[in-house]
């Protein structure tokens, strides 16, 4: 039944506007409420928030990346080196791998230093193993991985620049330490740095690896990674070393291409000997190079063939730190 | 019919055998007759051929680079570089336009100076212009073209390294200067170099565009450069500039993307005042720079529409000249 306006007594419709506009309020404040609830809840912070900057907007997952960090007997290192790059721009969220069996891990305090800048998830291992860090994490929401040794500082001009390049070379490990492997008349490779012959490619050296404790790359290799051989995994638990190198075999058979971009870092640092635990770190074993050339090979035998490319392109920005760093003669 | 061996009698044999026998001497001859008749002529040269290096292997169009040198009133420069650039690796073919108008090239003088390592030719034109450079020259065999202005010289080990840089990013202009335009509020750009403001996006400076003075591109683009608005050719040839600029709002324009790769040379001279001629160079005109600004906005109108994008990466070759030109402090 409609209001005919126009045929009712004028007190008969003074009743009905009156219901309707009671009606009419009621659902507003309903809805009001509604909204009300549905509001996020304003964190009772212990300062008072006078000084406070706005949130920075949120992050999708296209422009920013998750830090992978693992740690082994150096937390002191790790929390020197997270309160550094929790404030990296573009970053997402830290996953901190912890390979330290048995022991808590240091969240409640970190809890309590808080509010970060991003939320840091700490997963517990149950095995000391050097390729806990290569795991597809739940957490990873990001297309961007940005994976740190827990001894290397790199600073945020670096990486912020290594980031916008890994956008521009996506397929890649875009990062800060170059290697290559070399081929030896008997067939035989060795693994080494710049003091290595140059592979003898025309002019200059040539690296054919980026190692992942200092680079970005693709999530989807990680999940790449879980699908590798079993000799793979034997081989990196044998060592305990060269997860970084399988890494690069991975991407080189996947791309075709060589697997990494080389970015030259304008400050990178090894905070080695800043800790207090005494821990020194794997590279310093006696037999780690060796090793190193012996999974090139292990690899080369797993994989069928080497995959591993070379490239000679380093990269630096343009104008930065020196806005003539590009200035010639001419 | 065939022989049938078994049925003839012995001298009838002989006779047949015989005559089968000089019918393939016979043709033999007249086939290695024809074969020698196909071999290529062996020059005669006015030096003994004793210390001469065997040919090299013929570059295929994909693996080799056209040189285009455009020439004016410095026919000195040209014929010192013309001795440099004739021997740069992996160069197909020179060509040579000379806009010198009426005046006789030297053709005459190059052909009595021979041989030379790769053929050069020598394209007369009809009219002093800056964009006869721009054109689809039927020799034109190579994908690449490394485009030089007639007073610069780079050296041989940066050209190899930038073409092999070209041949990873064959849709830009690969090459050694670069220069930038900025937005100021008035909505007017303005044309510079680094003495210019960044742009303003994060850290350090940012280039957008890479002067095709030095630099490889795509053979592709000359033959978009005959297809562009009539006002295109208007506005280059009014101000006998700003071809170049016009070629990066084309390459920007098509692929969406920065138009040019910087790329940092070790060895890049300007022999301008090395000239005999007295002539300096369109860019001492005091005009010159303003124009280029004037040209950047006409191109806008033109194009409707600013094309040009941002780059900041600066590449390098890794090893070279120094083979620890990467190291870092870790």
């Amino acid at each position: 039944r409609y209001f005919h306006f126009c045929k009712l007594p004028a007190r008969v419709m003074g009743i009905r506007l009156l219901r309707f506009t009671s009606v009419v309020i009621i659902v507003l404040l309903l809805v009001a409420g509604a909204l009300t609830a549905l509001l996020p809840n304003i964190k009772d912070d212990k300062m008072p928030n006078l000084r406070r900057e706005p949130k920075p907007p949120s992050q999708s997952a296209l422009d920013s990346f998750t830090l992978i960090m693992q740690t082994y007997n150096r937390t002191d290192l790790l929390l020197k080196l997270l309160n550094h790059y929790q404030a990296i721009p573009h970053l997402h969220k830290v996953i901190v791998v912890w390979n330290n069996i048995g022991e808590k891990t240091p969240e409640e305090m970190w809890n309590s230093l808080g509010p970060h800048p991003v939320p840091v998830v700490f997963k517990v291992q149950t095995v000391n193993r050097m390729r806990n860090r290569l795991q597809n994490f739940p957490e990873l929401e990001t297309k961007a991985v940005l994976m740190m040794d827990d001894d290397t500082l790199v600073s945020a001009h670096d990486l912020a620049f290594a980031f916008s390049v890994w956008q521009q070379f996506p397929e890649h490990i875009v990062g800060f330490v170059p290697r290559k492997h070399i081929s030896t008349p008997s067939g035989v490779y060795s693994y080494g740095s710049f003091e290595l012959q140059n592979p003898g490619f025309g002019n200059g050296d040539q690296y054919s690896m980026v190692l992942i404790g200092a680079a970005f790359f693709h999530s989807g290799y990680l999940e790449d990674f879980q699908r590798q051989p079993e000799a793979v995994y034997t081989l990196i638990d044998e060592t305990q070393n060269c997860d970084d190198i399988a890494m690069n075999f991975l991407v080189a058979k996947h791309t075709g291409k060589p697997s990494g971009v080389f970015v030259k870092p304008v400050d990178i640092r090894n905070l080695e000997k800043d800790t207090n635990s005494g821990y020194s770190g794997m590279w310093h074993r006696a037999e780690h190079l060796l090793q190193r050339s012996y999974c090139v090979n292990k690899l080369v035998n797993i994989y069928d063939g080497m995959p591993l490319k070379y490239s000679n392109i380093m990269i630096s920005q343009f104008g930065f730190p020196n806005y003539a760093n590009h200035k010639n003669k001419m």
